[in-house]
């Protein structure tokens, strides 16, 4: 529920985007919400949703709520799949965000003295400048790789004695394996991996951590909201801290669009209390996870929602059965020899669906391979109540990628 | 000559470095200077030249002059040739940058309404994140492209109606023939150009203005000292104000090192009055150009460089005699039907130098070939006073690139 700051702010954004946004003023037209109707905290529930599909729609800048002198930049969605959402910034904006990556920064014990090696891409992508702008923030030294060209990020990193990466999971894994092929561990200076922008599991982070010897971070963001760093874990990591000052967090039923409990997972729907070049009412994130109650052991006030278990996108529905990636990585966690890196495989034979999951496995281990393969089918059975083939093969064995790995292959609409 | 302003920042400087740089503390030992015998402007000519070598050798962070805490960031020269150079910037080196690149902005004539598309890289660069920093101090929009993605940038340019764009010369020459080519000119609302880190001829500078009718402002820079922003063009377009407030330039004699008098062309040195990361004394950058006499008809107090015409490195002995990339600019700009294209291959052939002149010509107008190569050799012979070789052959034959242009290929040391 909202507290009596967080609505003040809400009421203010109504009346702004209905004045200044003619992307809000027709949409709510539209749908009939007038918006000196709301009047309370619960009232929130009557003002519909805001769908990826609008802000596409909205291409070029029909987000946009201010004046053209007030912009001062644009970030876009990567538009691979259809129109790029494009965001309009205002200064003010700029400096927000910043102030919540810096935030992000100091909640994982990242200080003026660390240099931070930033490996995620710069330009119309949010990544790269929103990182920098907070290790600036803050004080730290930022070293600005962007994406790709190993060879020299791990020269800088030697050379530089960077102390923390940021980076996605793919990427990071690939650093901490080519790390572990040349020997030069001893050499690498890290202590502290800020990891965002892509699901990634237990395995996975453990296999990193190990091999980089870091503590390693969950920093969320997403492009339509300021971008990365709007919420990360703390040592505590039990949860994500979020921004309750810039933005109103919701879970919602992704069917039927009714608001969740405290503790229900769901899909998370996002309002920016303060943004000002494309402010946005109730957006749909397609994330899912659940907002996790009581107080954080690490003593600070702000929120929390739990990681990310996947997209409403991702969710795949096999023999009638929901799945989300996020599961997967709970059933690869049982199973002992198990890798982190695995992929699905859905196809429709002789009139059923018929899923394969793909796994690397650690082949210097003790379990025998066929033994790895009978407990996965075992657990998925028991955990999530279908019958699936396993297929195990050696760590390297599966497709890497700099970006974000494809998961999930469902040839069943092919 | 230095001003009182800049010769009492000059002194702190010194005092500075002397007491925390640990790269001039030795320089200035091994040398016997002592900074407490600079005592009147024209002392300067005493303290020895910081020379690129140097700051490749002080890699990785040898040039620092400030404490850990107080760097925010580093940019880093390519380092195509051997290490690259490292420069550590605070907070406050990124300000002073981001108030010069605005102050560029505003003396081309960009204003807060100004839509601007980046198409310079990124990253360790210092191209991609300074010119958006200047651009968002104006309050104009930055478009943050990066470079490449020649589809991507188009469609950008049309959907976005971005009226100023920056890049390299090489880049918008390879834009403006692609929009000639699809026949999108009528949809492109470029009104100005921000052209800056490579040498180019008056040709192509023709070439792009009247392929995409805008403006073209060239703005230097180099990674060593901020990076591009410290000079610009005005709407005179009588050489490029720099920022005597910021930035103390001299132009030697570089073979010599003998201080030249205003107005003749030699090597730029640049010593920065304010920078706090990396500071540097009597830089030697290689840039050929000369000091502009005079006000400028534009009313600015800021003084004025000529455009670079080379580098001490481009700089190539034919024959006896030394050519710069400027000079073949200056022939060309001279003979009917020759475009700015051109490439310059030295060989030595039976104890002689032989110089080829390759250049591109726009066959669809009335200058023969033949006339056009007899002309070419005729002028270079007259101007430069050495026998060469022309070679014309059609627009779009010699190679483009997005970077810089290679255009002198010398193989007499192959």
């Amino acid at each position: 529920m909202m507290s009596g700051g967080q609505f003040e702010l809400f009421q203010k954004l109504l009346s702004n985007v209905n004045q200044n946004s003619l992307f809000y003023k027709e949409k709510f037209e539209k749908n009939g919400i007038k918006v000196e109707d709301i009047k309370a905290p619960e009232d929130i529930k009557n003002i519909p949703f805001t769908t990826k599909e609008e802000l596409r729609d909205a291409y070029p800048l029909g987000l946009q709520a201010v004046s053209d002198e007030k912009v001062v930049r644009i970030h876009s969605s990567s538009g691979t799949t259809g129109k790029p959402i494009i965001i309009p910034y205002t200064a003010q904006d700029v400096e927000d965000w910043a102030v919540m990556m810096a935030r992000s920064f100091e909640i994982a014990g990242v200080t003026p003295l660390d240099r931070v090696q930033i490996t995620p891409g710069y330009g119309l992508w949010t990544a790269g400048i929103g990182f920098q702008a907070g290790v600036e923030k803050l004080g730290a030294m930022a070293v600005p790789m962007g994406p790709g060209n190993t060879d020299k990020q791990l020269q800088m990193m030697m050379d530089l004695k960077s102390t923390v990466i940021i980076g996605t999971s793919s990427y990071a894994l690939v650093l901490a394996e080519e790390v572990e092929r040349r020997g030069i561990r001893s050499e690498i200076k890290l202590r502290k991996g800020v990891i965002g922008s892509e699901r990634w599991g237990e395995k996975m982070r453990q296999r990193i951590k190990n091999e980089l010897s870091i503590e390693i971070y969950d920093i969320y963001g997403l492009t339509e909201i300021y971008g990365p760093g709007i919420g990360i874990d703390c040592d505590c990591h039990e949860g994500m801290h979020y921004y309750d000052d810039y933005l109103y967090f919701e879970i919602i039923d992704s069917e039927t669009g009714e608001v969740l409990p405290e503790g229900e997972t769901g899909e998370l729907v996002i309002t920016t209390l303060r943004k000002e070049g494309a402010p946005l009412v109730r957006y749909r994130t397609r994330d899912l996870t659940r907002i996790i109650s009581g107080k954080c052991r690490c003593g600070r006030t702000y929120p929390r929602i739990d990681r990310i278990i996947g997209r409403t996108d991702d969710m795949v529905k096999v023999k009638g059965v929901n799945i989300y990636p996020g599961q997967i990585d709970e059933v690869l966690k049982e199973v002992e020899g198990a890798s982190s890196e695995y992929q699905i495989l859905i196809d429709h034979i002789n009139g059923k669906d018929v899923m394969t999951l793909k796994v690397e496995y650690n082949s210097d281990g003790d379990t025998d391979r066929s033994d790895i393969e009978d407990n996965i089918v075992d657990i998925f059975k028991k955990r999530i109540g279908i019958q699936i083939i396993a297929e195990v093969s050696g760590i390297g064995s599966l497709p890497r990628s700099e970006k974000k790995s494809r998961r999930i292959i469902d040839y069943r609409h092919c």
